[in-house]
């Protein structure tokens, strides 16, 4: 699959465009030469933020929208040829705190689109976005598709809803559906007035205001991370890579410890400190210790894998954050 | 556990305690000495029928409510110690007609309802009624519970939506909660009118009827099949057994292809006959193959095994639909 010339005049929907992948996805796939429409709802509790796409807005269809208006996602899927399912609730802590919320947005939305595009354009191609937070804690290392799937949180549970609606429609209804299970993503445009969505772009933050990291735990925990390029590029091969159709896929990369990973922030940054702190007794419970994700499946399937440096991806998201603080505080 | 005991003055709540499984249970329930309420929605597609406990009708307590309404169910689960939660939509073929009312009835439900005893009874003991459906087609057999997850259909995605929450929150709110992953179960008070919830049910009404039992396929497919005592027997067990808490068990039998039983059936019945007829695609499309259960794990954590022969389960069967036949047509 040659991704350079696969999107050429393609019509691309991606939902929850605003947000951190889908604004990076949109102008990579403008530098394909894609006819590309954002769909996004603007929940403040997401990491929607026009400023993403401040300066492609006049090059992108942008539509504020919900994906459970079926209706309107309808006529906002007819004649579009790839849709990319970025669109979701991501926060763990917040679907303790409002689970109907995280069930509507991940589950409910995400059939409400499976049925306008089975009614309107089954032959569209999709890619959701999953989460590798459906596999629960890890009964080993690296977790593969075949780990069992035991979510700690709501969050989990609702995003595998998710996951299982876009499987389910492959097998029942022949359409062209792939999940891709996310681990930690990160680059520039990702949220960091918060630690709603992710501890990194927090941790973004503290070294930008030469505040404290926090590091909870004892800092041993490994996670995997992936800079937001290499995301992008699994999702654009997946989106027009016929073997990836009906699949789950994990994306992953190399491990770090949360005590290394902070080291190495502050020291492509410049400058910082951090400290160790004990778990807050509500994130503690729905933690997952370590984990890391096998992705060889779609690197023999689709030819995917990382190729970004975490210094060279942490460089690039740095200097993003300099220059454009202000519009992410 | 001896459940000879167990229940004696307890409250136990069933919802969807009309219908098949739930009102065997209710007489059971009542045996042991418990103070009965039954909760349904006596939605006229799934099982519930009022003559399921015409005959202890005034033992039990009955509330006519859906679980999806938060603020009755907090009323209802106060002060209970038991609760049996049987409700949900169960038709396959119903989840691809309307699968938001599937997934309405199955995920939002059973989360309001969690809620509900969050709230009001945190220490109430939850054994929920999961289903194999949630494996899809068997990668192996017999199917433990390490087995992957790919359900074809949207019923399978919403019922697994509902066992995620209740592990979710035995894991995270410390609530007594357990799944048992049900196989076919048969005998006296299924739904019989028609084919939209089990096959059994449907072939029960043609050998009565005198009409010939129609097997898809070839006949060769294999399903394990449960007499409802055995199933009742198991939620007993569960509900009042610590090492149940925050497990999920399959409950399984003996395994037999579907020619086999219908033989059987019409053996047992003493008269009918069957034909083999091609499968209409769109029930070929979400079948899941062959089937049946390694049950060793409630066996050897729980103590569960099923004892009743299907030709003695068939029996019972045949005598109380001889009789009541009126009230299930």
């Amino acid at each position: 699959m040659n991704i350079q010339t696969a999107y050429f005049k393609q019509k691309a929907l991606i939902t929850g465009g605003l947000g951190f992948i889908g604004s990076n996805l949109a102008r990579r796939l403008l530098e394909l030469g894609a006819e590309v429409t954002i769909l996004d709802n603007l929940d403040p509790q997401t990491g929607g933020n026009p400023f993403n796409i401040a300066d492609i807005r006049d090059q992108v269809r942008l539509v504020q929208a919900d994906i459970n208006d079926e209706d309107n996602m309808k006529s906002v899927v007819d004649g579009q040829t790839h849709l990319f399912n970025l669109a979701g609730q991501m926060s763990h802590m917040g679907s303790m705190q409002d689970p109907f919320k995280d069930l509507n947005d991940n589950a409910i939305g995400q059939l409400k689109l499976l049925e306008a595009c089975r009614k309107v354009n089954p032959k569209i191609n999709i890619v959701f976005a999953g989460t590798r937070q459906v596999y629960g804690r890890p009964k080993y290392l690296p977790v593969d598709e075949k780990h069992l799937l035991t979510p700690l949180d709501n969050n989990g549970v609702s995003k595998r809803a998710g996951e299982m609606y876009h499987i389910v429609y492959h097998h029942v209804h022949e359409m062209a559906t792939c999940v891709l299970r996310m681990t930690n993503t990160y680059g520039p445009r990702m949220r960091i007035k918060d630690d709603r969505l992710t501890f990194i772009g927090w941790w973004v933050r503290q070294l930008l205001e030469g505040d404290e990291i926090q590091i909870y735990g004892d800092g041993s925990q490994v996670r995997d991370l992936n800079y937001v390029d290499d995301v992008v590029h699994a999702l654009l091969l997946c989106a027009s890579h016929p073997t990836a159709y009906g699949k789950i896929y994990n994306v992953g990369g190399e491990p770090i410890s949360l005590l290394n990973l902070a080291r190495t922030m502050i020291d492509v940054y410049g400058s910082g400190k951090y400290a160790i702190v004990p778990f807050p007794e509500n994130r503690k419970r729905i933690d997952i210790g370590d984990y890391y994700g096998d992705y060889s499946l779609i690197q023999s399937e689709v030819g995917w894998q990382p190729k970004t440096s975490l210094r060279a991806g942490l460089q690039e998201m740095f200097e993003f954050y300099r220059r454009n603080k202000e519009h992410y505080f």
